[in-house]
């Protein structure tokens, strides 16, 4: 069935596989310190252009952002994110089980706005009782979030700006980062991402990788004994390798970057489509999600006929569904889609 | 100087003093398996009009809450509650330390509302990747509320409805339960929380005692193993006399309600006071808080006069304070406030 | 290097890397509830005799490790496992992370004696504090055991009678299972395996795989919202489908058998070269993990020549060291280290 | 009956008792701020001759090694005990459940080896895969032992070196300080043993107070946020100054040496009983709890007339037994206990 499901329900990327197939034979200790990670981490180091940068790598997205964000806070710590951050809504409380409170603000279009957050830390701390709440110990976004917007680069600035004068981190979650470096609107390079945050991750899993998260300590900053925090929380994969080939794959010749264009123009001509058939858009999307209000009889018909998420209700009679583009979406799916809209 | 400031900050009421003085002599086993806790928790029961209920006393209300939920969720699990809960502002995370969410809902004057929570429950199941989230597994509220209103037998019972629709238990925390149980507008008696509720406590801190709060399990629902749960939450007293000897003396000729009586009196005038010198309340409580909007003038004139609780900020100019009876307030502080009003 | 280093060391064998690139085109739903991963079970539970099994694929052993047991432990429980156990010795304390103690008993070669564990449960039910401390909840061992030893059925069946006795059940790490069920002197089937266990799992990282762990639930005794679980964890891969192929190829044609009966005829031979050479072994490892102790001198030696694990220190001039077997080990190997020894 | 079952198993000393009736007026803040606590804390600060020694006031045993030992550890840190330790042992997993492992080490006559201690940690850095481990994060010791032995200034000392080697701190549990600070065999003076560790604690419980333990971080080293850690913990009493007021009773006019004297002198004599009446000691105890070794026959005759403890099984035909002094424990009582030898 035609599928626009989500930009992870299909394989590797063959040049993901070939480098897997070709580093095969090799005999590479365990544990991510190998030749591959190595140079997977060196690619990434330098298309950050932070010769100081740090990578480690890890398996999937909640994962990451749960051992990243155990490492970073103290027990008496919580982190703040958009009450529609994937670590508040969908990821079966796994900060919590860390022991840490997700402090969840308004969203704006997925989006944290500085000035909120920087009225929250005001606020906080002008609390005569502080001591008897959650200290905010991070700031936590991702790019693009999970309705698939974008923060500008003065957005970026302006929540780089607030963390500093509260010092504390601010994570980036880059599950679907290659969507939001090639994005038409996006005006925020690799290099300027990781100067403007603690730490990040580039997210493989869903640009072309069969699994693997990149995270990216920028400023030489990776946490003490991050290693065996990794192993504490069950993270770390004895082949290690399996991470190190793929991202070095998808950091040879700008791999990345291809599938983030090729997937972006994928998802622009979708938008166009629904477009020009008057669909109702539930926001403005400037990614590879697209969230389109249905009415639920159409709904019922096109649900038949392709794959596609059921997001939430909007009313008694609409309901917002996502579509996401992949680095498997062609032309001809597109037509496809067409011709039943 | 002058103090409404809480209703803990007066030590313990003359008949729980004597009562330790009483019974100091005895020779008692530790751990809370002795005759005064014995005795207490068998007037506590008589007082529940429920022959099956077990109690067991706790130190504290964080405490309380923090055990008693722990006790009851599964690892997947988090709790209810209403964004103003003591649980979600004011317990420093103890909640999520012990590995659960707490999942805030919007709340009304302090009250969380049965038909808001049963349509989160319905949009929770309704959800297709509900797996993914955090499973609600109870449903946490006080009575009195943060704010110092009450639920009514009718929204109690519709709150003990929609929990017995999706088999998850309703806590109730009484830190304050004595000024709910004597208020004017109050129309929930003891055995009636009892039977709405599957776990309730009953504060003793605020209410005359040193320390203490008696848990109340009254269908005879205690999780097993819970004193294993207690002492691994170190909050087992080794001379559970401590708490025993308070709760007898507490509900030895009605001394709970005859302090809650007091109390309640006396918090009456003090909103009347208020009221009649045209101050504005923030909410309309029926309880020993009061909650008064004061210009920032007037603020900064009373707090060198009398000591209270600067609640939060209401807009640039006014702030809302806290004004708390308590079993020593008498009528002459009444009278020593009205003159500076 | 000639290296005995680990059976991690490699990648993946090439019936399961061409089962990868077989299926990489297809369109699969994330999260694990794909055709592969329905096919890889299917096999599983055939393979098991167990129609009622459940199978559930996880990546690596220290996350199997820590979600099965966190699973199953209420929060006042612990698990018994030897002194050895990779729970309790080499996995950065996962288990104590999600709040439980591992209850260490002296080991044997690396196995729990059933008799001891017996009297360790015998024991803390008789002590009159037993409230105080942590309940026994799980046994958990390994097949083989961390220093390659093997339960005998008999050994087995012991255990799992003294956990029906009281009422705990019993776990098997299998993270080198096939080492086990091809080993000479094994006398334990894999649907004897489960029959006599409450929950085990079949490692893939060790015996071919690039990743993955079937985690058997034999009797369809499934946690509750094991799923949940799984993503509160961290350990929900999206692409669910690597685990599902890569167990798919290793469970068609006998793949993981072959796998297991190779390794194993490569392992009795570099025993055999030791013990002509007239080495001294630690123990008498039936398994693909061989003990040696080296003197000093001739460990230096070898390190330069070839690539193996140092263990642990022997005695001032001896050290431990160890010698693995995997799918990629070859006479020709062996021929080069008989010429080294 | 007769009891020598603890010396938890009383009251108030009518002093401290008295404390809290005479300050029982005054109105206070709570939460351990106010002058009670700050009058015991400065009395304390004295005691130990350490200016800068900061004091914070908790209820209970368990409640403070799991809160002390919280704020000192970083996730991937463990604590060093005793086998025998009361955290190990008889806690109920409160360190494992806050997500610590107990880094057990052989005891003798319940005090951990200071060479012992090195070897571990020297083992530990020289494991090629410590990162894989639990790192030693601190070494928890209790003065007296759980078998009411003592560390010499020697002994302390030592250990106090090699922490000092490791830069991890030494932590103190005196839940019966007062015993050995009084006990004839003891050369370790208070200020002696707040100059050899980081962090140590005064019981209360057991030596007088209904509740309570100081906590002293002699350096002025309190860990940040201590406070909002412990009420995180649910560890904090709103009316502190039930803590306060009975240690400032403590530490005046030498209150709490009073009490160890007296119950050393009563320890004493009652040893001296045992020894001349020819019963076994399961190992020679210089402080306030004796363990006898009693055969089974006797034991039954003993505890149909006088309260003790039935310590653990010693082979098949006798019992180790404790008997506790305590501030009530008089010669009239030892007389009787005589007569019955």
């Amino acid at each position: 069935m035609l599928s626009f499901l989500s930009d992870y329900t299909n394989g590797a990327h063959p040049e993901v596989l070939q480098r897997l197939y070709d580093t095969n034979a090799q005999t590479l200790p365990g544990y991510g310190v190998d030749l591959l990670c190595a140079a997977a981490a060196d690619k990434i180091v330098r298309a950050c252009q932070k010769a100081e940068a740090q990578v480690y790598f890890l398996a999937g997205g909640t994962q990451t952002n749960q051992v990243v964000i155990a490492a970073h806070l103290r027990s008496y710590e919580g982190v703040i994110a958009a009450a529609s951050g994937h670590i508040n809504a969908h990821e079966a409380g796994a900060i919590e089980y860390s022991g840490h409170k997700v402090l969840a603000l308004p969203h704006h279009d997925g989006r944290l706005d500085a000035d909120e957050v920087r009225a929250y830390l005001q606020a906080f701390y002008a609390d005569g009782s502080y001591d008897h709440m959650v200290f905010p110990g991070m700031v936590y976004i991702s790019q693009p979030t999970e309705y698939g917007t974008l923060y500008s680069k003065a957005q970026l600035q302006a929540l780089h700006t607030v963390c500093r004068e509260y010092h504390i981190p601010l994570f980036v979650d880059g599950a679907r980062l290659a969507y939001a470096l090639t994005a038409p609107d996006n005006d925020v390079s690799l290099p300027e991402l990781a100067a403007l945050c603690d730490v990040f991750y580039i997210g493989g899993t869903k640009v072309g990788a069969l699994c693997g998260e990149a995270v990216v300590f920028p400023h030489g900053n990776m946490p003490k004994r991050f290693n065996t925090i990794v192993k504490q929380h069950g993270a770390m994969l004895a082949k290690g390798r399996l991470l190190g080939a793929q991202f070095d794959a998808l950091f040879t010749d700008d791999l990345y970057f291809r599938i983030g264009r090729h997937v972006m123009e994928m998802a622009m001509r979708l938008k166009t489509l629904f477009a020009e058939k008057g669909y109702r858009f539930y926001l403005d999307s400037p990614t590879n999600q697209q969230f389109v209000v249905l009415d639920n009889d159409t709904l019922a018909r096109l649900q038949s006929q392709v794959a596609f998420t059921v997001w939430e209700p909007f009313d008694e009679a609409h309901t917002v569904v996502r579509f996401v583009t992949g680095w498997t979406t062609t032309q001809e799916e597109l037509d496809a889609l067409a011709a039943l809209l």
